[in-house]
């Protein structure tokens, strides 16, 4: 499968650890059920600590829960080259959203040591701690964190619906792995090179087994408060409603106009849209909604998001509203250098490739703050993701962690 | 105050123990917190008979957990003339809604029973079970039980939030009062007439203390499930997407014009409108949401309502949608003769009073399936209700209990 220098990877044992990795949080409906640092996220981390010690990899754990495990290289002075992703799952998630980045990256560890080389730097496969944001906002969190994008202090303070900060969470990680050692947040990496699924059916409907991604588009989120009045239903007019609920759904349909667009490039997303007090016979005098939107050109992407105050409080009639953007990420481009690698190595073993843009975001986005970073997706069962039937074939994880190992070693040696 | 043969009630009681069932529930933002059958609302049914007692009133409770707090009449073949309402509330409701029905009920059978008056029918306060519907669907659930409109044993067995049924709470009601004997479901009535806060403007503006209810509007709801698939919201374009919220919300706009009219008449509102999963980052793929739609006018209320599975249908776009109408109450009118009792009451006392319609749904629309049934308004400041704030006069009060004090001698004596 592979020339030297570089060594073949072990799809066998990289298939069985996803297996592995599976069964902690798996579900009855066949996927994975893995909130951030939950017992099972940190019983996931045990297990890959486990698999490193038997090699003498150290374990080290950052201030934000991120966790790298490390081969060492021959010239301590030099920051490690780095692959990896998370091993969180959204709620009722799938078997390789995040996981098959750590589990590439782990291999090609693996597989470099068992085959005796030798690299000046050290290599890493790094745990970005809470990407998916589903227990804990944002999502990207460690890695944000690492790469100076969010302030450490307040992240450790957020909470999940139980009032569970995350603070006390890192804290039971650290106990849970009391030999591990300590990193500094933002220490220097050579190089990351992370493995997704692509969550789309570009790779699929192409017959492709390895996208090289070229960068992510950007996003902007907003939280939007619709404060109306609470009325009863039979004995209050039209004419002395304040109707949080149709103001709400005014904007997000006005919303909707100014964001369509032929191409179907645009991502306008109104995901959670709670009316209170939400009794049927009961106009409702509250409407929190959130809107999620997402472009590949910064200009267009800042220009329509700077639209959207306006075009709530156009339509908020007999409302107050209040409108605030809590996250907003430009787009971002990977550099040509970490593309090519991605490419060559794929045309190395013969695996069919091509170019991709990444509409999901991922912790990549912040590594390449620190360092040259790059992504490689694979195909992703009918683009089906965030789900319990999420599927990835063996085959195609085992290629993506073959182009990792001639990486790590191509940039580490 | 009153003329012979009407003695006066006492309104410095009804006011003070108004303030006392206040208590029962009373929240720290001065309204009540009194779900149907929760300790609380027991709480309030023990205090009711307690002072019935003190007067040798008899307790009766039926198998759906209405209460009948009874004065005997000197011919025992006789059905009683009746009045009350409801003792539960919206969750942090008023210290009015409902109770001021009961308790204008009750202080006109202490104002006759004191005055020594005999009548040939029992007189009787009566406390219908849940009439708010907000613990447990659907609204005025006793007294259609009661009429007949609903089945006992398919009531008993509904549940609320926590599981809870109907049936268990009317099992601690009845073990709260051991005392109490047992009333059959629909044994007759001879009248009844009920007392009930606007929820409206209509006394306040035209400076009124007494509304004879002509009628009630009907109402028709429905559930509609709206079924699309959950997905990405950064890598799903706009053409592969099921997005219920999307296809739900253009539902009720289309619904919003549909029942649109120049003399804003037609109630329409969408108070609960669930969107699942409820993530910011997907696409949603479920919306359930519910349909209040109210009329005066049967044919027209017939016709707008039979439109909505259409409409709901038109709109689906890609999604599945189901729709289910769950509640279906025509028009109804209060015979003449009640009206005219109400007027002639309150001429007698000099109350100044109007006729008025009520757009809100009342016990009273039940009980006119077995009987002369009739209703009596007073004001409700700004017509605020179903809210902490809500707010009646000691004085408008006690006009209410007078009139009820005169019906109950004119139909009893």
């Amino acid at each position: 499968m592979s020339n030297p220098p570089y060594p073949e990877i072990n799809s066998k044992r990289l298939w069985r650890r996803h297996l592995d990795m599976a069964k902690i949080g798996g579900t009855p409906g066949g996927g994975v059920h893995r909130l951030a640092l939950s017992d099972e996220d940190i019983e996931a981390h045990l297990l890959l600590a486990e698999w490193a010690g038997v090699h003498g990899f150290s374990t080290d754990l950052d201030s934000i829960g991120n966790m790298f495990i490390r081969r060492a290289g021959s010239d301590p002075s030099l920051p490690p080259v780095a692959s990896g992703s998370h091993t969180d799952t959204q709620p009722l998630g799938g078997r390789f959203d995040g996981i098959t980045g750590v589990l590439a990256a782990f291999e090609a560890l693996e597989t470099i040591h068992e085959a005796g080389i030798e690299t000046r730097h050290a290599l890493e496969t790094i745990v970005w701690n809470n990407e998916e944001g589903s227990r804990f906002i944002p999502a990207c969190m460690g890695s944000a964190v690492y790469a100076g994008g969010e302030e450490v202090s307040d992240m450790l303070a957020r909470e999940d619906r139980n009032g569970v900060t995350m603070g006390s969470c890192v804290g039971a990680l650290k106990k849970a792995l009391p030999q591990a050692g300590s990193r500094e947040l933002g220490a220097p990496i050579a190089s990351f090179i992370e493995t997704h699924i692509e969550q789309g059916i570009e790779l699929e409907t192409n017959g492709n087994t390895i996208g090289a991604v070229t960068g992510m588009q950007g996003y902007r989120r907003f939280e939007v408060h619709v404060i109306g009045e609470d009325a009863h239903s039979g004995t209050t007019p039209r004419a002395r409603r304040k109707d949080a609920f149709a103001a709400a759904s005014d904007m997000t349909r006005a919303l909707r106009e100014l964001l369509w667009d032929e191409e179907d490039e645009i991502r306008y997303t109104v995901g959670r849209f709670e009316v209170l007090p939400g009794g049927i016979s009961v106009v409702p005098g509250r409407v929190n909604f959130y809107i999620d939107l997402r472009y590949h050109d910064a200009g267009k992407l800042d220009a329509l998001g700077d639209r959207i105050p306006e075009i709530c409080r156009a339509h908020a009639g007999p409302c107050e509203v209040e409108i605030n953007e809590f996250i907003r990420q430009a787009p971002m481009a990977f550099p040509e250098s970490m593309i090519a690698g991605v490419e060559q190595a794929a045309a190395r073993h013969g695996f069919p490739h091509q170019r991709i843009y990444s509409y999901a975001g991922h912790d990549a986005r912040h590594a390449a703050r620190l360092c040259p970073a790059g992504m490689i997706f694979i195909p992703c069962w009918r683009g089906i993701s965030h789900n319990e039937s999420e599927r990835a074939e063996p085959d195609d994880i085992a290629a993506a962690a073959q182009i990792v190992t001639d990486m790590l070693i191509d940039q580490a040696v």
